[in-house]
């Protein structure tokens, strides 16, 4: 089953910004409405870009989504003090976003992950920096998967981010990430495996169609989570198609309905 | 390099058919140019609806398209004398569409392919039938190819289909093709592979999803040569930012360029 991460309520798009300025309500439950609706297994919930105001924000922003949906949430945020109070407001079935293998935020992190039951989300950077090909995104993801485990993080909770570069900034930047998913997926059994899309075409030209494009490549490698934005009926389409084609849609049933409830249509 | 053959000059379209029974040069003309513009490496030229007048039928095709490119040709036919009119008619570099591993027609076939140096698209059925899974398809790849290159027909010159089936006839029908790809560009290289699109997502709704996105997972797994309409604009950007993706588009070149051109747009 492929995971959605509906990636909407993150206070760096305008949108909401504006709405937790004004105190708009209806906007956010709307938003979170809307995500669930097109299919989203988790709802992000990110307020980063109020910096001080963070943890008070987030706090408003639970409370107001859990007015209208018991949708399980994904915790965003760098700071463990944030994560703790969206954990303690939430409820059972969250997800962390995100700790890496960097020893002051994977100390910080991972206890909440165990505390609270959560799922993990774990980007692929070490103490040593960021991995640039296969094998060093392979070996990060073995080491992490391994001391999670010694924490008593079990596989089927943890979510490997391979970390994604833009590709305007190296030629092999989307084959490496393929071909490390390949192997991460192969070598970790039961790991899951997730990431965004939007640096992969960072300063390039029609960004969706990349987007969209190397969503339907890393889902063929074995990625199976995605934090998106489920309510783009493209994005929508491309993931009801993968889905289908890679032998995942009993009767092409989620195809057939996702199609007729107007989730995605027949592209031009 | 992806190779593009460029399918809509074929008599099964109405347009097509029609164009041939008023003699309009223009239209074919206008076709193969389109394609051509939209970066197809080949032009296929097909006119099996015509039955006992296909030989004639192909002569007037190629010397019409002929009057205004020199395209690489696609001689697309499952008569052995009409292909040999078109093999005499095009020039060099064509590539015959095709053969398959089932002794009458591989033996009437493959010699063509020799005498007029022609690239081949060799499908995987043998007199065996059609395969199902992986294994039996990588299997009648492998035997295939041996053959071939008994003959003399080189690795670089050879084009399997692996033989694409409908997802509404069975749920695998998509993840064994992939898997498939995946074994046999590895297990025989400097192999080709090459497919259409139409029939994998045959009987279903929004079919240009289903074709995309396959497009899409069976280039990642690496094959690399298509029989579609290039001049779709979804199916264009989709070859684009496929080709960026997997590490063959310098500077994101072709990407940028293609763009630039309106090959292809933003989706919404």
């Amino acid at each position: 089953m492929i995971v959605v991460v509906g990636e909407l309520i993150n206070t760096s798009r305008k949108a909401i910004y504006e709405a937790v300025e004004n105190g708009d309500k209806e906007y956010i439950q709307s938003v979170a409405k809307a995500q669930m609706d097109a299919g989203a297994t988790y709802l992000d919930v990110n307020c980063g870009t109020f910096m001080e105001r963070e943890k008070e924000v987030m706090k408003w922003l639970i409370e107001t989504i859990r007015e209208v949906t018991d949708a399980p949430l994904c915790i965003d945020s760098p700071d463990p003090e944030a994560l703790r109070i969206g954990l303690e407001l939430c409820g059972p079935n969250a997800m962390i976003n995100s700790t890496t293998f960097e020893t002051p935020r994977f100390e910080a992190v991972v206890p909440l992950a165990v505390e609270f039951k959560a799922k993990l989300i774990a980007l692929c950077i070490s103490d040593e920096g960021m991995p640039d090909g296969v094998d060093d995104r392979a070996d990060i993801a073995r080491r992490m998967v391994q001391a999670l485990n010694e924490r008593g993080v079990k596989n089927d909770d943890i979510y490997l981010d391979p970390l994604i570069k833009p590709m305007s900034a190296g030629q092999m930047n989307g084959k490496n990430v393929l071909d490390a998913i390949y192997r991460i997926v192969r070598e970790n059994e039961g790991v899951h495996m997730i990431c965004g899309l939007s640096n992969i075409s960072y300063s390039l030209p029609a960004r969706k169609q990349i987007n969209k494009t190397f969503m339907i490549q890393t889902m063929a490698m074995g990625m199976d989570g995605y934090i998106i934005d489920i309510t783009n009926k493209e994005m929508a389409g491309a993931l009801f198609a993968s889905q289908l084609l890679l032998g995942q849609d009993k009767y092409c049933r989620k195809y057939i309905n996702a199609y007729r409830r107007g989730i995605y249509g027949e592209p031009k």
